[in-house]
Parts: structure tokens; sequence; C-alpha cells
């Protein structure tokens, strides 16, 4: 297999554009009644179309069998081996919020929830507080223990970030989130012995932060999972001497980008807003990733013909993007999402890649059984990317 | 690619279960005149009814152009790399008798042959000598040489096992067999200095055993192949979470099994009694490797219409193993043995996978060209267990 140093030994600048159209929790399984997927149920012609011009094809995310979370399925469209870079939650969630990130920063995902008076979780949301009330607690949390510095960012609902600042922290520490209700918060525990201070300082926090919230029911206490720093890898631009941007609605997609080196363009809500930013920067850089969140919560929630619909509605938009003429554009997922499962899976996402010279296949319909027989068979999602700098003529020839 | 390591971090116990129905030699080629595999030529209405439903593909059990042996087949099936472990086939007909392999024991596939009274070997099977005889030839061989205790089993027919079991043993040693008639037996050679010692004790042991055999035409001579120890694997167990059973009317089928840490289940000698076997033990276990020996013997002979005749009946068998309504059931083969080349082959090995989140694709026909168009595309057979997994809802989400 090809590696990134050695694509990266290839890449050449150009003036070509690429455009990396990431349908979150894209593929999907059959309706027992229609024994037809949410793709293969909506009419999507501009899609269809595309896949017509295109080569297609079943792209894998992580490996056979295996469901991908956002980060490896996103690590993976951007040509990173999903199993040698680890971004954790903390990182994921600071970077996706704007939070100024230090090189030796600890970061930790929070939610503030609720216990019963025995200290077991009733609600690991907290009924889902307000942003507002997120904030004002948030503040209340900031403190410095020893000479480690705590701050706090509000990021939605009841989510926020908390940041160890100072010397001598380590991220290999276990998270004191059980993951259900029912149970009590557990204490941190340090995975390595350079963590144990982080491990004592993270408690200590916890412990001052429950006293600080016992009179805020519901969020009268909080759990915090996935810290981590930040991961020490090559930029976006030093691999492909691309100049990349990335348009997202949903701030951890945002964050993900950033962490590769993409410069975020803000945008509205709708994917009609996300083009429209497309449309405003295109002149200033030359890759985009455009990523739409809709259809993935539609997924999670079970809800079928939601999907269907929102993919009929992005099908009506995606004209708009395509007047653009990019040189290369790839319809893709960072995972499957099916209803049926109401949440991430391990299938194959449908892939289109559309340049001058993709070769096209006889595809004609973007859908699982449709994208079966196409030119790109079933694929690692790490390939995406040299598939569409190849299209794009960004890569020299390897070897004499 | 994902390790089976990271498989390992990802599986959970439920109570959902899996059968692995292999078909020993599954894969053919066509018939020069009809054109037709031994899958295509069969008429196997229930196979093909079960591939309408499933997620098909053609398995490559070791890589492109690699003719798999049973126990590198067998190991891919169960999702270890068949290259990083090495199953000497000692080993295995000795787990395959239940015999007791102690930790250093050094064991080898034993054949009794005939040689004429120049020493050239004329019979490979010495006329496939009774097991009673072979039984009674084993007692005769059993001895002491230096600090060396050498014990042996009779297997079936001519084939037995010989221990050699004391201090200071190593297995790296060429075989006795030249594998073919008409030549005379070889020196085991050590491949390793510290294989010396145990090279002397092979040698003198062939050597007190050609004397004690002399008059015991036609088994008057011994072939040693396949020195091994006890590999270090982790159980199935372990890693997957599964509670694993085999059944398989063959010895070394049961042994490999075994090696994986999978219950042996005593069973007849036929599909049906297979079938019955895993019926009576279905509430105690959570994994079943069904192991159908007869295709495989029908394509070493090279006997095509005998292959097809018990594709024939194993599908009229089908049904009742399917009435068990297991939430996955993949059906493959360890490699392909076409009649027409008796004999194992390179070939990809037609698969199914069934499950009720499988992901069906357009394949109705059970057969090689008819998996050809699955949604499994040509993938790895140590990609098998992995998808079983996440179709048994048994595999968590990677990464965040």
């Amino acid at each position: 297999m090809f590696t990134q140093e050695q694509i990266r030994a290839l890449a050449q600048p150009t003036a070509s554009k690429i455009i990396l159209l990431v349908l979150d929790g894209l593929g999907g399984l059959p309706k027992p009644d229609t024994g037809k997927t949410e793709l293969e149920t909506a009419k999507i012609p501009n899609f269809d179309k595309l896949a017509a011009k295109s080569i297609c094809g079943l792209s894998e995310p992580v490996g056979a069998g295996v469901t991908a979370g956002s980060a490896p399925g996103h690590t993976a469209l951007f040509g990173y081996d999903p199993l040698a870079i680890n971004i954790g939650r903390g990182v994921l969630e600071a970077v996706g919020i704007d939070f100024p990130i230090e090189q030796d920063d600890v970061l930790a995902r929070g939610n503030f929830c609720t216990v019963d008076n025995t200290g077991i979780i009733t609600d690991r949301r907290a009924g889902r507080i307000s942003t507002e009330l997120n904030d004002s607690l948030c503040k209340l949390l900031e403190m410095k223990i020893d000479d480690i510095q705590i701050l706090t960012a509000p990021v939605k609902d009841h989510r926020f970030v908390i940041c160890f600042r100072g010397p001598g922290l380590r991220d290999a520490l276990t998270d004191n989130d059980p993951q259900h209700e029912g149970l009590m918060p557990l204490p941190v525990t340090a995975l390595s012995a350079g963590a144990i201070k982080t491990a004592n300082i993270a408690n200590q926090f916890i412990e001052r932060a429950k006293k600080i919230l016992a009179d805020k029911h519901p969020a009268n206490m909080l759990l915090l999972r996935g810290f981590s720093r930040k991961p020490q890898i090559l930029s976006m631009e030093a691999i492909y001497k691309l100049k990349p941007a990335v348009i997202a609605t949903y701030p951890m997609y945002r964050g993900l980008a950033r962490l590769v080196g993409m410069t975020n363009l803000p945008t509205g809500t709708t994917f009609a807003d996300e083009i429209k930013t497309v449309k405003e920067h295109y002149n200033e850089f030359d890759f985009f990733f455009v990523h739409l969140k809709a259809l993935d919560a539609a997924g999670e929630d079970g809800d079928f013909d939601r999907k269907v619909q929102i993919l009929e509605d992005f099908d009506k938009t995606l004209p708009e993007l395509l007047s653009l003429n990019p040189d290369v554009i790839v319809v893709t997922g960072d995972h499957s999402t099916p209803a049926m499962l109401k949440g991430h899976s391990w299938h194959t996402v449908p892939t289109m890649i559309y340049g001058q010279y993709c070769r096209p296949d006889k595809v004609t319909q973007f859908s699982e059984s449709g994208c079966l027989g196409g030119g790109l068979g079933i694929f690692s999602a790490t390939q995406i990317m040299p598939l569409a700098m190849a299209n794009a003529l960004k890569l020299n020839k390897y070897g004499a």
C-alpha cells in the first residue's frame, strides 16, 4: 500500500480545484417492506446524473466489519491512517469551538449531568440544559489547583470542554463518565506512571466541582471523557501542497479539519448556506471539505423517511455546487448510519469521484447497489485523497 | 488493516449466535464440456435462496495466487493472520486425536510406508493398513533415547502421531518424508543450531524403528513430517468474547479448532449428524464452527460429479440448520479444491454472510460467478470473523 509519505513525495501544487462533499452517515440498509435503502428510495436525479459521469464504488472507512466513529471516519477521508492517529474526544471538542489549545494542554469533553442524593447518575445530559446556563456554570468551574490552571468553555446544551494547563500533564487517563445512567461517576485513574499527577488534579477538580454544583440541579454534577492532547501530524498543506478550507455547520467537523490544517470558513446552518460560503471563497482555496450533518442525525434517530427527504433536499441544491465547475468533486460519507440500526454501522459507503479524466463506469444510480458495480470497487476510504489528487492532475509519476 | 488485537478491543459478549459453515474445498473450476463449475452445475435451491438474502463475495484464503493448506485456510477463517501463525502438521494431528500435548513437546505426523529391499519407498501409505494394525505397530515404537521419551498414538489407517518429550527439544527440523514414491526416506536435519539434539534423537529413533518394522511388510518403514510445537496464540474466547464450539467429523479440523480454544462436540459421520449435534448444544454456545469434509475429498479425487452430488445432498439438509434461526450464518470454504486440479488451489472461495443487517446484494446464485457481483467483493478470508461479529452486533464502534 502506498503511504501518505509516498503520496507527499508525488504531490505538486496546481491551479485545479477539488471539492470533497461529505454526507455524514451516507450509507444505509433496506427497509424490510420495500427492500430499498434510503438512497435507493430517494429521488435524487442530480446525484444520479453526476454518478453517470463519475467513477463510483463503495468505500470502507476503517476496516471490514468495523463501525467508524466520526474522528477515524474523517481522518481516513483526509488520507490519514485512522489506526495510526488517535485524536481524542477532548481535543476534538476543543478545536471545534475555537478553543486556543496550547501544545501540552490536556483536554476533556465534559457533560453536565444529574445525580440523585446517593450520587447515582439519573440523567447523563442534565435535561439538556440551555447553552446559556452551561456558560454560566462553566465560569464557576475555572480554578487553579497547585500549578495547574483549569479552563472551561461551553459547547452546546449540556456539553463543555475542560482544559488542564501547566507543567507535567499527560493524557493517559480513564474517564470519570461510566457511560450509563444508574451508575456512579468513576474515579479518574492514570494509565501510566507519568499520568498520576494529572489523575490527581482531575480528581481534585471533580471533587471541588461536585461541591460547586451541588445546588444547581439538574446540572448538579459533571462527567469527563476523552482526556487527550493534540496529535502530532503533518498538515494537508504539507502533504498534498493544497490550500484547504472546511465548510461545516457542526463544531466537531470543523475542529477535525483544523487539526489537519484546514482554514475554517464560517457559514450558516443549511446546505445552501454552505454552498454560498464555498462560492464566496472559491478563489482563495483549492480544496474544499464540505460537511453535511443532517443525514447522520436522521439515521441516528432511526427516521428512514427523514433521511430520504434530506437526500432529496440535498439533491435539489447540488447543481448550485456543481455550477462552480470544480476539476474534481468527490461525494462520499464518513461511515454509514442506517435508520434501521439507529446508529453508525460497519457497512461500506457509496462514493463517487467526478473529474474530466475519471474513467466513468456504468453506474447510473448513486446508491449502495448502484455503486457496487462501480470502477472503484470496494476500497479503503484512505484512497479517496490520492484518487482525488490524481484526478485533479496533482500527483507526479512514481518512478522512472 | 485492522488487526485482531484491535478487533479484540471492540468485541463485546451478546446473546446473538453465529454459525460458521465451512464446506472444505468449496470453490471449483468449470468442466470444459459444460463451462460450468461444480457449484454452477449442482442444483442447490436452498443455498441459492440463502444467497439472495445474504451479502456475498469471493474470499481469498491467504493471498492472491497462493494455494492454502488446511491449517492456514482455517486459521484465516477464524480471524488469525495465517502468515503470522505457523501451526505444524504434527501439532494438528496430535490435537485432532486428543493427544495430551505438553508445552515443549515436539510432535510429528507419521505415515507407515512400504520400502523395497533397497530402501526405496514403493507405497507412502503402506497399502492403507488397518487402524488396528497401526495401533499394534505404534506400541512397538514407544521408547526412550537418552533423556527423551518417545510416545506414539495411532490416528487412522496408516497415519499416526509421534511425540518427542524431554528437555532441550526444538522443532526447526526437516522431514524424513520425501513426499514421493521411488525415493529413499531422507535424514532429518536441524534448521537451527538449537535443533541439533532433536535431529539426532529423531534420526536415532528412525533407525531403531526401521529395525523394529523390518519384518512388518507392508508397514516396514515410517515417514515423519511437520515437526512442530504448540503455537502461542490467544483463544477465540479471549479475542471475540465468544463461547465457541466445533462440530467436525475429521480429527484435524477439530484439532485446529481446539488450538484456538473451541470446545469439541462429538458427532457422527454425516452432515445430518453434525446438524443434530449443533441442535443438541445450541443453548450452550454462541459460535458454532461446522466443518464438512466430503466435498474436499471428492475434489482431491478429481471426481467432478461426486462433488456436484455432495453439494446437492448438503443443500437438502441446509434448511434443518437454518431452522435454528442463528443471528448470523456464514457459508464458505477454507480454500478451493477444483476436481479439474485434483487438489487444493489458489482460487477465491464463494462466501455468503446472512444476518438481519447484512445489506443483501443482488446475488441469487451461490457459485463462483454468482458471488462475483456480491457486496463483499473479493476480500481476505481473515475479514470473515470481523464481518460475522459486526453482523451479530458484537463489535463496538471504533473511535469517537
